[in-house]
């Protein structure tokens, strides 16, 4: 076959003149009296590349006849294009139809509902708005390896599968061999011996533990991988299987892991605004007016800090009624964030110093007996991005928590070797993937940001 | 906190007479009468810095009793080293113990069996060879997603939880919120509209269907995720979970798969040897003994292809007796694979054109009606690595296979509506990353090549 070149390289390097080659599915087709117009995209970037046909081809009859959805190779010369809005045309010399697509194709010129794209969700990417998410879907993951990589971090594959937190906790998938209409009983108790990893194992909801293993041998390590919930809840901010961002740093504090999450953070919304700009430019038109400025502006700014306590203090005398309750020891809400972000700060601040009685039993425990130190980032549009804490680091300390929030130390005694020798301060954060992917694409449901979601009642394709 | 910086970065960049500061852990402790050395690793690199105190230090007594494994962290100024083997030290103005480390501490200084390091999962990155492992895994990962990001490919997180062959296929881990106990029934049957996806639903044994969807509308997509296969089969080379890089390229046939293969093979050679060359050598001298040359020439070769009728006839002709029969219409087992690559080729040879009764339902049937354009490439010392095919991108044709080997159209319509609709030619091959890195790394048991490996009765940590 000739070598085909990307519709992206050919609307960026190429000249008129130049002889291509390229393939792709059709978008329009526009029939006049002498010629045709057709827009192929290949995927490889929002824009389409308008082909012209004229009636010297072959197949003239056929090309203006071609349904949305046709597959095509075209070869040509590239010309000047007389029409606004694009730089050049391919004027045909060849138009190969691959693979027709009759008037049953569910992507017909019209604007669908991302309700009913979501059941086509085999489909959507052929669209510009799937086009663009899922592009930057994918230059943002690449952006989360490249910033880890010229920071020296080691990238580790945590499991998946997972004995910890599996005697009970409701929010875990089970994972098993065993055969369901009839398990092996052991005094009335499914027996666990003759699973597949003799053991109850479910899916992982975090990688941090391990993680933190591998931060104690290679100091700055990241994971990034799917985690899952078995939460029963619709809602567009949840979904069962997601993947997620757990970066790790050893002989740090919180001050070092919140330094690290601004700079990530600011650091993947630069990259999208210039590795994606097309695509940006687009979400600010069709998905959220103005996102491209609120990106900007946050790649620009320097992030707050304020105390907890200070928080509370401030959301107590804030002139607006809340939802929920506000009060030291609780825990901040959606509401609440979004009003410290947006109206107290005015941009990203990051929250830290929580009441330990909210947060993990693997947050160090501070000075002052009460709080720990926990870290929220809150951004505006969205409250928590990110939500990270130093590490207790003293054995003795971490088996007290273990005990008081009801952990078992049994199962975790690899975890607390690791503070047994050579331990040492460290500090960690996690991040959404889907979450930054709808934060920077203003895409409002994560079931639109993941190729194929997973939640409750649904696991199609 | 004062800045710390990488032993790597110190090793590689910095010159005596330079301040630093670094932390890590004690690898060695050699006290002498006026002074004592610490060889101090933080995990940047195989090598260790070596630390000079002496009396002068308030704690020199403590530094002098330090146990393996304890972690420190050590200001002072860089010298030219008068041993052998480094070209500079660090001579210590101060030595902080962060943790130590006591007698029990498992990694004392002696060699340990990798089956011994395997219970200790949790302490063996801290060793020279799974340091090694693990910085070669991050950094190939990190070529993975260079090269397909170089060549314009989308990355796609396909899904891992999904409901294709969840129908009694044997290979499938069940993914389930229903109580074991008491599942409920309907006629005697496990009722899974009940269960959290409302159908049965399990673990993903390949991305490669999803992939295909977007590789028609992306041109150009890999995968790199996990995968799961519950085989009972404890071999070395076999893992319950296992990440698999898939990539698709539209508009492309089995030659240019093979050419996409070839490519991208010798760039993760080539990776290997140029950014982990450290890690290498290490490799050569402890684990495989010409190791570097043998992944060197792998690099430098154009590989071969050859047919797989082809292949049958020279493997009949073969001057040896193999314990597998050899006959057309079986497929090559490893001591096939490799008689072929070592002694017939002698290097990486692509196998193409397999019977169709051996292969699966997607791959693309030749006109000859008893092969499909499959391909498997095979290496020495390994046999077959990566194993891709073009696939059946006609209609009619699928359907057809698809009712030959007993799979349901069914549960695949989104599938078969992705030939209705804009087809075209397309392959992709599959590369278990496992056993990528147990390659370049001569590693012989992919337990010693995953964090925290899981197999049959194993998911520890």
């Amino acid at each position: 076959m000739s070598v085909r070149m990307r519709i992206s390289k050919v609307l960026a390097d190429c000249c008129p003149g130049n002889d291509t080659n390229i393939a792709g599915w059709v978008r329009t087709v526009r029939s006049g009296k002498e010629i045709t117009f057709l827009a192929v995209n290949d995927g490889s970037c929002l824009e389409s590349l308008q082909v012209v046909a004229d009636p010297a081809l072959d197949n003239y009859e056929a090309v203006c006849r071609l349904g949305t959805g046709s597959s095509v190779r075209v070869t040509g010369v590239l010309q000047e294009s007389p029409a606004s809005g694009q730089r050049i045309e391919l004027r045909a010399t060849e138009i190969k139809i691959i693979g027709a697509a009759d008037q049953d194709y569910p992507l017909q010129k019209k604007r669908h509902s991302f309700e009913f794209l979501r059941e086509i969700a085999h489909l959507r990417p052929r669209t510009n708005t799937f086009g663009a998410v899922f592009r930057t879907r994918s230059a943002l993951a690449q952006a989360v390896h490249r910033f880890f990589a010229e920071r020296g971090f080691i990238y580790v594959h945590t499991p998946i599968i997972t004995a910890n937190d599996c005697e009970g906790a409701g929010e875990l998938f089970r994972v098993t061999t065993l055969p369901f209409e009839k398990p092996p009983l052991v005094d009335g108790k499914v027996d666990f011996a003759e699973d597949f990893f003799a053991q109850a194992t479910g899916l992982t909801v975090s990688g941090q533990l391990e993680g933190e293993l591998f931060a104690l041998a290679f100091s700055d390590i990241y994971t990034f991988g799917p985690t899952f919930r078995a939460e029963n809840s619709n809602t567009p901010r949840h979904a069962a299987e997601f993947w997620m961002i757990e970066p790790e740093i050893a002989f740090a504090d919180l001050m070092a892991d919140a330094a690290l999450a601004e700079d990530f953070l600011r650091f993947l919304c630069r990259f999208a605004l210039e590795e994606c700009s097309a695509d940006m430019a687009f979400f600010d038109e069709h998905i959220e007016k103005g996102i491209v400025k609120r990106i900007d502006a946050v790649a620009d700014s320097s992030f707050a800090i304020m105390d907890y306590s200070e928080a509370i203090g401030r959301l107590e005398k804030a002139p607006v009624s809340f939802q929920y309750p506000v009060s030291w020891g609780l825990d901040l809400q959606t509401e609440h964030e979004r009003y410290i972000t947006e109206q107290i700060v005015g941009g990203p601040v990051f929250i830290i110093n929580y009441p330990k009685d909210i947060k993990a039993f693997y947050m160090r425990q501070n000075d002052d007996g009460k709080t720990v130190a926990a870290m929220d980032l809150l951004v505006p549009k969205v409250g928590e991005i990110i939500g990270g804490s130093q590490r207790e680091e003293r054995l003795d300390l971490l088996q007290q928590r273990m005990l008081e929030t009801g952990v078992n130390p049994e199962g975790l005694w690899w975890y607390l070797d690791s503070r047994r020798w050579g331990s040492c301060p460290h500090a960690g954060f996690g991040l959404g993937f889907e979450r930054l992917v709808m934060y920077l694409a203003g895409m409002e449901n994560i079931r639109d940001v993941v190729p194929f979601p997973r939640t409750p009642r649904h696991a199609e394709f």
